[in-house]
């Protein structure tokens, strides 16, 4: 206590309430690594906030999770609103847990923001497995850039999986830029689609389908399962197209239906499948390797420009060069050679 | 001559012959201003370049040739290999010089270096305006970033528009991220489409639609007519479905025929009906401004990050952290913030 003597009464009150609320690194690590739920839940929120404290704290848990390896499968799941991701989630993670396997579920969603309907932030629409003491969901961060979104979430799996889940399945809507984000942080990438009408005008990027490890053509039931059968052949044409994949597995386009449990199991024998030949061929461990790089730059970048904005000399110079600019008075390249002068001056 | 008393025979000739070869800036800005085709090719060559002394050159024409403003159109045109971009500007391009504009051609193709087949890079393949000398074409620069060669693309626009072409031709291969480039320096962006099969494996991206004003529904000729006219109506319908643009401009489809000429003459009409409207709402000169500001921020981006990856320390510490991030051993958080530090300390 002598140590505080100098901290008046309302802040000691604040601390110690803050000292309440928040658990010990300690703490926090102890409740992960016997697998609490809300220890798990709470170190989440930490790696979340945008308060130094907190994160310093975070990335102390963090680090010490790294060391945890254990033998996971995280999954990327893609598809546009309506395709249904909820519900296969709701399918494909009750028979894991149902396996006796632990399951976590996170979101990457950057536009929750916008169309204020978070995926995951409605935990209803997931009703068995939300209740299942063998699954973990959290829903998505929101309001902040996409970068930092990923981010966060590409931590949580590493708390996810100190706290010994087994399988971390990592949801995202299928537009935009979340996908490449979710790709760069999963070992396999499941695209889920719709059979028939208007799934062309629901228009999925090319791009996403060369990331595809998996089309799941969802829904494949009743009177949908022919239509889902063409799907299944018409998919399986268009991915012929694109070249070999690096990891040498050859995408697979299955048929399931969330609703009836159809497909279902076939879809986790084949992410086994992929999981025992990409091990074998050494693409597995090489993967999650060239990802822990690419989020190490991606976290450079954005330290240093986010260290560049907050310089004063650039935010003094910035706008006046931007009007400079605009109004054609001087060409970007060296409107930005003299910003960073500007910056150079600033740190010396 | 007595200031090069020190430089040995051998640089002085070197000196020599590289005077020889490259104008003064004096005379590159002088024959530019002529409209001297040659000397403006000789400049976009500068601004290739990646010398740094031809760099510097290249910039102080650039920043001369930004008050020369004129009244100009730059036309984004984009659409997947074998759409028939070549042909169209062929055909739209002559046209233009038929009623005494003047016409320049450039590309931004990142792709050229991984399929050989670099768009522009035979010129062959607009056999008539080649050889019009109311026309300038510009083969893609290859190698780089696509960063980079959009950017000297973009500057590339500014020496043309300097040197008294009124409309620019910007074509791109509508694959991966150059679409974007090019709109964020055009006026006016054009998607080629072919109608009937196999165009939906071609899979153009949705982010494409979205930029374009208009869709340009190409080789509407012979049997093909009835085919392209659906394909014109499917798009309609497709669109509509979109949010407006912030320039209030509802894009069109049309059809035409490179080939046969029909079409073609309407298009122009409908960019110079997007001109006149856009220019009306003050929008024309507000994209123009934020363009600018778009490369400015852009350029302060990669120029930060190249001081960034070159500073002695940072290159120093760099490999080990990513050997650490790799195996685990460091969260690539706090691997980037050693990195940072090692960059902060390097500086000082």
């Amino acid at each position: 206590m002598s140590k505080n003597r100098n901290i008046g009464k309302k802040s000691a009150s604040k601390l110690k309430s803050r000292r309440k609320n928040i658990p010990s690194t300690e703490q926090l690590m102890e409740g992960i690594l016997k697998g609490d739920q809300s220890m798990l839940a709470r170190a989440i929120t930490l790696v979340e906030s945008t308060n130094p404290e907190h994160q310093e704290k975070a990335y102390d848990i963090i680090e010490q999770c790294l060391s945890h390896k254990n033998d996971t499968l995280r999954i990327g799941i893609t598809g546009v609103p309506g395709v249904g991701k909820s519900t296969f989630i709701e399918s494909f993670g009750s028979m894991l847990t149902d396996m006796g396997k632990k399951v976590a579920v996170l979101a990457v969603d950057p536009t929750s923001t916008l169309s204020k309907g978070s995926i995951l932030g409605d935990k209803t629409r997931m009703p068995h497995l939300v209740n299942d003491p063998q699954a973990f969901i959290r829903p998505s961060p929101s309001g902040e850039s996409l970068g930092g979104v990923a981010r966060k979430t590409r931590e949580s799996i590493i708390l996810c999986e100190a706290a010994g889940y087994d399988v971390i399945l990592v949801e995202t809507v299928g537009v935009g830029q979340s996908e490449t984000a979710v790709h760069s942080m999963v070992d396999f990438f499941l695209l889920l689609k719709l059979s028939g009408a208007g799934d062309e005008l629901q228009g999925i990027k090319r791009g996403i389908m060369e990331m595809a490890d998996a089309i799941v053509i969802n829904k494949a039931e009743g009177k949908n399962i022919k239509q889902a059968e063409r799907a299944r052949s018409e998919f399986e044409r268009a991915l012929h197209l694109y070249p070999p994949k690096e990891s040498k597995w050859s995408p697979k386009v299955v048929c399931c239906s969330s609703l009836n449990g159809s497909g279902i199991p076939e879809i986790w024998k084949m992410v086994n499948a992929y999981a025992i030949q990409s091990k074998a061929s050494g693409f597995f461990k090489n993967n999650r390797q060239n990802q822990n790089t690419y989020w190490f730059y991606q976290t450079v970048e954005s330290l240093l420009q986010r260290q560049f904005y907050n310089e004063p000399s650039v935010k003094k110079a910035m706008l006046p060069l931007q009007k400079d600019v605009e109004e054609l008075r001087i060409s970007p390249f060296r409107a930005a050679e003299q910003l960073l002068a500007a910056y150079s001056k600033g740190l010396k």
